[in-house]
């Protein structure tokens, strides 16, 4: 990786230059980059934090919910350690383990949660004590939760949709490389940017290389419809001499980073996509989406249609 | 939309180039795209925070209101289903189906909001474990409700007024078109900028066009005062040839995107305004607003009168 | 405001260039913009969120208890509209009225900040309602008060440290104007950048001028030290040909705007300062601050003396 | 400082120019600058809020812990000095200070945390005024709490191990300065810059001089695997006439600062590093990182073999 060639389209993209054996892919269709580093142990991997605001909605509620149920019980453990006799109102026969520790996991879970009914309540320094903890951690801990659910919902992301294909379509007297984008949320997007890469084996080297590709239009400054973006293949682009065929023995991959501002959130929004052979169309063009003014005098656009296009012969 | 000419001041705005054969506008006058995009459902075109924080505060009261009543509501069945004879203090007649669900429902509302008041309270294991659950939803809720709130709050947005009119004046030895803009509000603004686009259909090509217009000043430090933008109308403007009833006959659209910091959150805001035909006068040239020296030696500045303007003959 | 001259230098600072018949001050010394804007009405230049995060502390605090005492005394008088005797636990003599708002004020208390003690609680649907209508806008008012104390709190700020005075010390073979910075905090500041510009009243046109200064440097990578900021005044300066008597003749104003990013929050902060005539000397220059290392190796840096000069004869 | 030298590539970093007689170190290996601002008293120079967020996490729940005990004790003060009779449900024996005094340090811990159990409750005005304030103090504190916990966990870093050694390999026909970097965590990195400076003291002036070092590739698009960047010896460089043995003599620093958009968050993460003389070596260069596919066709990279070289002769 320590190989720079002084080509100026060439780039550095921080994927190393090996040749696999097998192919490879480096960024998946959902934008996420397809490596996984390791080597420094599983506790300096982890990031906490990124990982409770992008893992799933429903593992976060299964995570809050085995943290409660298993803070309940400690607690439950420690009330029960100091003797269910130093808490008032308990109402179960002495001696009746499960009952008591079940009387003081619902305790646990009134003080934790700051609830307080009153109707349990410690007596004494040692009951009181760990009950004060408690009701502290408690608050602190959904301070923790309110940072984390906020943390998720502020989030921004761009909810971008990419047509399936990339074609080769006519352009100009030549070619050029085409794909289709639209901003599938209502929330505007403004200041639009895209940076489009391609890598590949080179057949000479056998190593692989990695070039900017320079678009028609990189930066837009709305985004209400689509975008098609635009890739001349003239004499300036570094892939003009490769055929489709090539795309596939070459094992191409086109990288696309999208960028932009979200309006509502007036903060920068990214998407990540990629465009491997199998996805590649030669002599096709995109047909215009459907588009109509309705009776408000509004512009309607079909934003599913960012994928149709007509082959030609 | 694949069509781009070779025109450096030729912009694609991300708007369509399709003629309507009704008049559009693209951008409302109180900034927002005049764009609608369907096609994918509702469920996926929802972005909820988007709208929680976006939305106004009467309906955002609305909706936390009918979810208070529809949660406690949801939690008084639960707690009947298990049965009023587990919850202590109830003091309603048992039986009277109506006054139990409502003794419920007061009982939902004092767990949810981890209120606790005592007087009610569950006894036996699932009545305490149903409390319990609802003391955590409501934790959690709550948790979401403050970060939702924050987010409006705190949400960065530029409160710019902008003249009426968008002027054709002398200027120089010609004529530029020139509107002006204040900052309603008394945080500061710093570092602001100004793009300005405009849109036609080109009467040769009946295809809908976009350019960039050149400005005068595009970036200025600070904005403690009016700002008057200027476009002027030489030979490097791409609409010097048009005059104000081909502005009517072609559907022009000037489109203005501001951007700027605000001082007291350190963030960009933003805000869009548009002027069609009918709010653009020739022959006038805007009036300085009144602006006078106070007994604390401020500078007083009249915003109301950022339109103001006078006809020349 | 609608007039620029066509020179490169020259900024539309968003100022007017009107010559007030008195000497101004456009920024105060504290970095606030010496401008009060009026002609809205007081609702529409009114912006809550800014007002509660820039406010004093104690100012907050008070707002705090004040809207405290006013909420419970509304709730207190609907509690008391109800009738004392919807609530259980009073123990108070009825009839008492003092007695009896007393005690719901504090119920009240306790029901808006979610403590519930439970030795008063509501009987009755119309104070449970009441009741579950306080705890609800508690919940509320408490989620805003997180927003605005995290608002304060996260609110970046650059602490920066101006010299009094702006000198015009000799430089190579000429002079150049002077004034140095400091960071006050720990914290660290990177990506650093000044912007410097002056206004005075153009003695021929007896209008206000506004330019952009040169700067020797005008971003460094780190701020660990001072830093001195260096406009040479130079064939390329547009007040070269002005001394400190024609700085006071024609109200000049230097005004700085700093920028960097707080390393801590990783968010750009802004300062603000300016230099009237006052506060310029000729024939003087800076001495170093004092600089040392210490037992640890850490190299020590007197902030306050950032001011410090020598007089040249 | 307020000496510039007029050479495009020398740099003035906000460090002085002044040759310590002991040699320095300006950036510590963990990116914090090896700098201490005193002057300004303790007080002037706190920022409690930067503080909170950035001390360690025993630290401040140590913080916490403490400030819960004092607040408690002061509330069960004031308790006391109302006096215990006014408290309902305390159940100690009259007269009994400590058993008062705790007990009223626990009734203050359940009002604090709105908990309110209500076995204890507060009788009378003085003692319910008292609870009320302080329930309010406890849902401000946790307000503060839950600003500074979500500041923690958001607060936006970059985690990114650098090679141990700054390596002097060949490249091309002459030779060039290498340095190794990956990012730790899986979150990834977009628009990563890097800037290298370096700082020595000049022989001839006896002055410490900046220069900002020119990078074959200073920005890259991801950087999913590592970075090797490299700053050419060629007649560019300021320093391609010095060897080791300068940079041992001449005190040489090499300043790294990185820059990059946490792609989890969209936010600006920021890390620094220097290599001081005693980490470079001459005629070696760094090994390709060991790269596999795994099963599920990702891309496995070890990021603890960034400092892997290999000594050439």
């Amino acid at each position: 990786m320590a190989f720079f060639k002084n080509k100026e389209i060439l780039q550095e993209l921080g994927f190393g230059t090996k040749n696999y054996s097998t192919k490879v892919r480096f960024l998946n269709t959902d934008g996420s980059v397809n490596v996984k580093r390791r080597g420094l142990g599983l506790l300096r991997n982890l990031d906490i934090f990124h990982w409770l605001i992008s893992t799933s909605a429903l593992t976060l509620n299964f995570v809050i919910l085995i943290w409660y149920v298993l803070i309940n019980s400690v607690f439950a453990g420690i009330y029960y350690w100091i003797g269910p006799e130093h808490f008032g109102g308990l109402d179960v026969p002495a001696g009746d383990t499960i009952k008591e520790f079940s009387a003081l996991f619902f305790f646990s879970a009134q003080t934790i949660t700051t609830l307080g009914y009153g109707h349990v309540y410690p007596i004494g320094e040692l009951a009181s004590t760990a009950a004060s903890v408690e009701s502290l951690l408690g608050l602190l801990s959904f301070a923790v939760a309110t940072g984390i659910l906020y943390g998720r919902f502020s989030r921004p992301k761009a909810h971008i949709l990419y047509s399936n294909n990339l074609l080769i379509s006519p352009y100009r007297e030549g070619k050029a490389i085409m794909f289709r984008l639209v901003n599938k949320k209502q929330s505007e997007l403004i200041e639009t940017e895209v940076k489009v890469s391609v890598t590949f084996i080179n057949a000479t080297s056998n190593k692989r290389e990695f070039y900017n590709l320079k678009l028609e239009i990189e930066k837009i400054n709305f985004l209400p419809f689509s975008w098609t973006v635009v890739h001349p293949l003239n004499e300036e682009s570094p892939i003009a001499m490769y055929n489709l065929s090539d795309y596939e023995s070459m094992d191409f991959e086109f990288l696309v980073l999208f960028k932009a501002i979200n309006d509502t959130v007036s903060q920068n929004v990214y998407s990540r996509y990629s465009y491997k052979h199998e996805r590649i169309l030669e002599n096709a063009r995109f047909l215009p989406l459907e588009q109509s003014v309705d009776k408000k005098g509004r512009v309607m656009i079909a934003v599913n249609e960012v994928s149709r296009f007509e082959t030609l012969n």
